[in-house]
């Protein structure tokens, strides 16, 4: 065993407890006095662990991320995919971190800490002022969990929106102007949606149950976070436009993926990180609820990967292993708003619409010549709109009672999907103005690999 | 913090207990007074949360065999095999949701509930009728997890038995004929040997101890998930007959694995996904047995990969990378029956003993012209049984004691490959008259990717 | 739910606390009966528990090295750095379960049971001798986690230390050289200097304090861990050399890495596996320490993958992904020693500055010709060092208090740096004067995959 005093690192704010030997109890209302009271603490300490647990599980979405976005574009712009992926990661936790935690969490605006639409961030706080703050952040007078571990937790949640648009916009953005792009949208606008919901008090969360008839319901976040991202995606590649040589005179030119089983491996990495997304977003280790949320989060998923399995071999005639990839994701995002408040059997009903309707949606949008070459769109925001009017329809079993409202879900999902769009509509023109969004035709055609970063994928 | 109402989602049935407002204790024998009982609740909580986190690591032992089996195999062949994986990942856990959970574990034979042989399965509940069987379903009285979590770590284990099966049909099964095949073997004949030996009652589970000396020990399934899958392996390659040009008269020519990178990624995962698949049969998170199951199960896995590595070194006269990998599996195969009734350092020996009879089955299979091309049936057949046996011969350092019995042992392991066998053989022969189950010539030489599928896995 | 009587695996040391019916209690003192307890039995399996998946994090930190490693090498020396490290992680935990945790943690140096320095190892125990010394192993007596959940994670740390080397010798060192020194590496040297700080009473542990001002704080191992296996590397690339065609007459040639997305699936996967190595090195699942822990690791590890990527734009012209993946490592490595101690905030400084460091000394080690091809000494051996130091700097805000000596951390990094520098010297010289170090160079030319292996990584 390694010595325990290895680990004595909050020594002085110890001391208190400690100065006089080992045996005096700690100081009452102490985070160690909360430690010492026996099953309120275990309890605590494993709500607050299966949180960071979660964390972990959220962070491996984002190499998820990675290899299914370039494991299904082409090898010459694998390198700019995978760039993008790790610097929107390390920029989404730090921009989290400086401003949109605590824009996303402002307080209580029934206390009239913000006013429910918008409240300014600031920097997570570096440590407590004296012992009660710091009781008061890291044990059940907090919630299930620490500060910390809220921080974490939601940190990984929020790179994810800004991730689900680099898919949509890959091989032929500019890489600089991207990266801007994905730092705005994923520290100043995401925060703002996510507390209309989150937020205590936020608009969503305490007008709808009075007006519409019901609370609105978004449990993990197929709104907040998947059609989010899906809709900035969506506006992202409308000022953008497709990739040069895709839509011609002759008609449609597929683009096969460089490299199914690194969009293989993405797909699982993700169906894994989203028992941490959703069981994690039960906010504790409660058993009943977090073991139901795994099981309809996984149904869903499997649902959904059938479903899209057996749409697409009817409609293209084939059995196509990326729709079958995509059929799982638009199942979990599917999902997502509702595992806690669907039954497990309606799990795979709305799953298995996810299923197919991604199928239909990523034929659709490549009709009308909208260019998403990993289908982001279809997968984050079509099935994040679906999934969140599904809890207004399935979301009645006797779970959540005369508390839903399918209206609520409905002006719910299209508030969050349209702020996004006109957000990432703007900010995406502005910067197509000010610096240009995309490479010239000679990179395009190259590979940014090459052409920006100097360095190819793969060599022999 | 999120806004805890969110999580109200079994609101009706909270109804009874906080209709009176918040101060109001819950009612009596319901779940929420169960969770207010304190320390027996917090380690409820941790037991139940230890089978979740199984089964999120079994889960990715499905990636696992993806990446495994086609890292193996030709390039031609890999979106193929993909597919298969993800079908049956889906099929597998929906067919256990269907049918196979209540076929296994069909209640308590000596109670009359069945016979002990077969029983016949049928949906997972959606609900509880009332607050009673809710409690009884989701608290201690249940286990040491809810009914919930006890679904989805099994369901995360049904679909693994099929899955050893792609492995050895690979490159050259009609996709079609597999998915019916996969389909039933998954849904409605793993559950059968299952409920021998897990189900209450089960003839391998109670006739043993008294006939034959000792109880039938397979601690999280050497026989009845991997020798299962080994022996149906073996009889569908029979019917299957090998690759075209495997074995010719000039002698058996070998073919190559197409990315030992993806081999070694499957193989590290696998052995990831094995501390839930082990450490989770211990079916609660008890610090003593959830260890010792840790280091045997590791060090299994590690005397395999060592012994292995230096057989093959002898017998091929080079240092093999895939048997390396191989060895390391069929340790972990090898100690899966007796994870926790072998002592450490007996647990290295049946480890290594495994990695040593892997290499000289794989060399055997292929001298008598059964084409497996990623060994599934010697990793996961052979060394199954040896598993099984090893308790037999290693479990009797105190841990037993008197209760385990070679006898018995042998003819657990023979009595479960045996039907394995007969009943895969059944099933893919009449597959074979009705339906036919190869790829024609042409089909095989060109690949299944670009034949079945329409795409190939790698672009340029 | 399977019988639970199949995990009566501990049946006859039951006996005692059970042979007289079920209702009997525990015997007193026994493991039973402290598992009975209530409260701290909860406490007990949630820490023990989370120790537990902390090794199974770092054990997938294994699959991390061989795909960093095998994606940033040339394509015809993937086997060769695949088999190296599956090699590894087998010696390294058998080694260490032979000899090296009981070198490393040998006693308590205090009470007369070593001097400090340096102690005889052997092997893992097997089994409890009586119940008194079973209930010491695995309960709250021994710590917070049983004796089984200690040396499973202390070996999967220990055999990384032999990986860190393996890539900076890669391309050209000879595989049945490397195999010993990497044994040899793993079970006798690095338990030395490991004793010297986890070890009760070792010299830095109790001298450091007393002498210079502070104790030596290196929470998961910067020095202990990663400066060990970095400044070992250096020493076996002096005594190795470059590889052939490097650096000519007519400059440096850059070697390219073979696949991009196989690395950056490595550092993606490291980073998940630190949440397990720097998580877990708090010993117990405390939720403050933890959860600060992570969001310490987590924002060091971005801030390093930031400060990389801006770094090596500036110095070299071109975002460079591989500079941004090792930018995130150098960041994990260095706030390894000061995860518990460094604020949030300052964490990322820290991160920031090794993400800064390691693109400089990359460049440096570059030019004075030492040839690195993986950067390993660069992350671990320039940023553990850095690391340490800076908890020297940073490690004062009110965390450690007065305890914190920057002099202390200096000799500390210094003495464990330099003996692995000059036993890593000693060993690999003597092996080179003994048997040679390098392929020819032919088998250099051709690679290591074919000439050594037989086998190709990749065919068509």
């Amino acid at each position: 065993m390694r010595m325990l005093k290895k680990l004595m690192f909050l020594a002085p704010l110890l001391l208190t407890a400690t100065a006089f030997g080992q045996d005096e109890p700690p100081a009452e209302g102490s985070y160690e006095a909360f430690m010492a009271s026996g099953a309120d603490a275990a309890m605590f300490t494993v709500n607050n662990l299966w949180i960071l647990i979660s964390a972990a599980l959220v962070f491996i979405m984002h190499l998820g991320f990675s290899t299914v976005e370039s494991g299904l574009c082409q090898k010459k712009n694998t390198v700019n995919i995978l760039f993008k992926n790790v610097f929107i990661v390390c920029i989404g936790a730090l921009g989290y971190m400086a401003y949109g935690f605590n824009a996303m969490y402002p307080g209580d605006a029934t206390a009239g800490d913000w006013n429910g639409f918008f409240a300014m961030g600031g920097p997570l706080m570096n440590g407590f002022a004296d012992e009660a703050t710091r009781t008061a952040n890291t044990t059940a007078e907090y919630g299930n969990y620490t500060v910390w571990s809220d921080f974490i937790f939601q940190a990984m949640f929020a790179a994810t929106a800004a991730t689900i648009v680099s898919g949509a916009v890959a091989e032929r953005v500019k890489l600089s102007t991207f990266m801007i792009y994905a730092t705005l949208l994923v520290t100043f606008i995401y925060p703002i949606t996510g507390s209309w919901e989150w937020g205590v008090g936020g608009w969503l969360n305490t007008v709808g149950g009075e007006k519409f008839g019901g609370e609105f319901v978004d449990f993990a976040g197929s709104s907040l976070v998947h059609a989010f991202g899906g809709f900035a995606a969506l506006a992202a590649v409308l000022v953008l436009g497709p990739r040069r040589g895709k839509y011609t005179s002759e008609g449609t030119k597929p683009i096969l993926p460089h490299s199914l089983p690194l969009a293989a491996i993405g797909v699982f990495l993700l169906f894994l990180g989203w028992f941490g997304f959703n069981g994690g977003s039960v906010l504790s280790a409660d058993p009943e609820r977090v073991s139901r949320v795994f099981v309809t989060t996984a149904m869903a998923g499997f649902g959904g990967g059938l479903a899209a399995i057996f749409t697409s071999w009817i409609v293209l005639k084939k059995p196509d292993l990326s729709m079958g990839l995509n059929g799982m994701l638009a199942g979990l995002v599917g999902i997502t708003a509702g595992a806690g408040a669907i039954s497990p059997w309606a799990s795979v009903l709305v799953g298995a619409i996810a299923g197919a309707l991604v199928v239909v949606s990523v034929l659709f949008f490549d009709k009308i010549k909208v260019d998403d070459p990993v289908g982001a769109i279809s997968v984050h925001g079509i099935c994040g709109m679906w999934g969140t009017i599904a809890v207004g329809i399935f979301g009645q079993d006797g779970l959540n009672g005369g508390e839903i409202s399918l209206t609520t879900q409905i002006i719910g999902t299209l508030s969050i999907s349209a702020f996004a769009f006109v957000s990432s509509f703007a900010l995406f023109f502005i910067l197509k103005m000010v610096m240009g969004v995309r490479v010239d035709e000679q990179e395009e055609s190259e590979g940014l690999d090459v052409a920006e970063h100097g360095s190819p994928a793969y060599t022999d």
